[in-house]
């Protein structure tokens, strides 16, 4: 394990994305986002998605001077076009977008098309909850769940994210996969040559599968319930209203659908939604912030089934993980070191993390 | 088991509202409402909540003769308070005004404080995708789902509705609790003497419980999830996000909080949400129905893991059941029908169903 400063994170990806010739300030906010990222402990998300993101823009699939653009917009809704970016900066550009208008006429919605991947959903949700604001961010991705009753993937892991501003408390800061685990859980059960439980994945029968090699072949999740008894049905339904907001909204992923099948191809071509209400044109200025103080103390409070383990509330973990990380530094894997350095040479970029 | 029509069944509610003294355009909508929810086979949020309705009314906890109005309201979101009214009046105007804020500016969110039950959130969803729009609607309500790592209830089944029109299928139309069994599920199993499955329910230690006797008299559900391993913090956050956009939104429910404990004392005040969003100012008008039929017609055509058991999309089983129920009736159990004799009644008004 290394651990690195978040400056020198930083300055590294920054270094890498110059090497590809993109946008400058395209450079500062992709590094943002994905760096915060890192600090929160999501470590799936921030630089090591950065492996991923090479293969893509090797195989040209990665739009590094884009013309981002507003398509549409109307007095508390618009839509942007990423034209084929790194979703960070036109996913940044829509929340701040969503955010105004939820100032002028009490809630904003931005709809992104024809985006990649944008890193974190939180992070976008979290920008609004900083400006006083609940905050909803969302995002397709290529397909992995399978819907109950069914044996195939057809939609992605489809996260959801929330946040609302309270006062004295971190805001409420919930990101989540509407799948049952995200799949890099599937993956450290096989690296540790360990079974998985039995709701997490299935096989080509659609059955349950416990055997993490298989399940990592297989790439086929259950949706959040894992079985149709413990209500997969619901996980299923979420997944599809996160499918409805990002790639029909937007008018994304359709254009990867095989014409002839009506099944889905190959879907580098995302979208994504993104939601801001102002609470204080809700109710009287100030108001809910207090109200959420009382509710976050209240779940808080909650006797818990384990003495040592008292009951969270959504963000707890990524904020501890922050001030944490913000002072010992970001630790990665030798594996995703290597990987970075591998990356930087594939780009012709000075390699700044160590020997 | 006895069949009633669904004109009979609304004079019936109709002829008892009359005799609590409701107003007449209020009996209209709330009669509306359930019985269209007992069309789509929804039977716990309909008539089946009679009895607890006539049990509030005589307890003094709904004022049947409310003045709704208009809070606040801003270009695209607006606060009503329902003056303690039965739920589905202020709700549906609330939904209206949704509407006719997301055909004006692109979306509406209409927030409803100091409300009581609203019958099944997935009608008023169904309002907005019926005028062409997407709809969400919410509610918060009593105590019944137990934080993850906690071993007390401290938020309600918070159901989560969402709704999107197509052209040639039907919407796509979800109704979820955020818990993963509706408590309705545990009643049925205590009934036939049968236990529940793991992760339905906790004891007081908060340990899953299977015995449906104790599950039914504890009341203590966990999140969709089920357990923490299959991610039964992603339900409980689901459930508090309904409750932030609800309760604390509105300023409903933290004014039935015990201001000695910050505990949640006695719950007869409820808050609700609704948003509509207009597709047609986020795509060329008429494009996202079109996407959406694709959409459907894709997760349809998913292969299923038993060839008996074809994929479906969120609504399926209540469309079909609302084209069976209009032709042949309304099935209620006896000891419904018996009920609902007692509430008319306990009202002063005539029972219409049969001898």
């Amino acid at each position: 394990m290394i651990v690195v400063t978040a400056d020198l994170l930083r300055r590294q990806l920054a270094a890498i994305f110059e090497a590809w010739g993109m946008d400058r300030d395209h450079i500062a906010t992709t590094v943002h986002v994905m760096v915060e990222t890192d600090l929160t402990g999501v470590d799936s998300h921030g630089v090591g998605m950065m492996p991923t993101y090479d293969r893509w823009w090797r195989e040209g699939k990665i739009n590094v001077r884009p013309e981002i653009r507003v398509v549409r917009e109307r007095a508390s809704v618009a839509l942007i076009d990423a034209d084929r970016s790194l979703g960070h900066p036109p996913s940044t550009m829509a929340m701040q977008m969503a955010i105004a208008k939820a100032k002028e006429t009490g809630i904003g919605v931005v709809s992104v098309q024809h985006s990649n991947h944008f890193g974190a959903a939180g992070h976008y949700a979290l920008l609004a909850a900083r400006a006083g604001l609940i905050g909803m961010a969302m995002t397709n991705a290529g397909p992995i769940l399978v819907p109950t009753f069914g044996r195939e993937a057809r939609l992605g892991t489809n996260p959801l994210a929330f946040a609302a501003p309270a006062r004295k408390n971190n805001p409420f800061w919930l990101d989540m996969a509407t799948t049952t685990v995200a799949f890099g859980k599937v993956n450290i059960a096989r690296r540790a040559g360990k079974p998985i439980p039995e709701g997490w994945a299935l096989d080509t029968d659609g059955k349950p599968l416990t055997n993490s090699q298989q399940a990592f072949e297989l790439r086929r999740l259950t949706p959040l319930g894992g079985t149709r008894e413990l209500g997969s049905h619901k996980g299923y339904g979420l997944a599809a209203m996160v499918e409805i907001l990002c790639s029909t909204l937007s008018g994304s992923w359709l254009a990867a659908l095989d014409p002839a099948t009506g099944q889905p191809g190959d879907r580098n071509d995302i979208g994504h939604f993104f939601l801001a209400l102002n609470p204080d044109m809700v109710r009287d200025e100030g108001e809910f912030r207090d109200d959420m103080d009382r509710l976050i103390d209240m779940l808080h409070a909650t006797p818990p089934a384990d003495p040592a383990q008292p009951v969270l509330v959504a963000g707890d973990p990524e904020f501890a993980t922050y001030a944490e990380r913000s002072k010992t530094g970001i630790p990665m894997t030798d594996t995703l070191f290597k990987e970075v350095r591998e990356v930087a040479k594939n780009a012709g970029a000075p390699f700044l993390l160590g020997a």
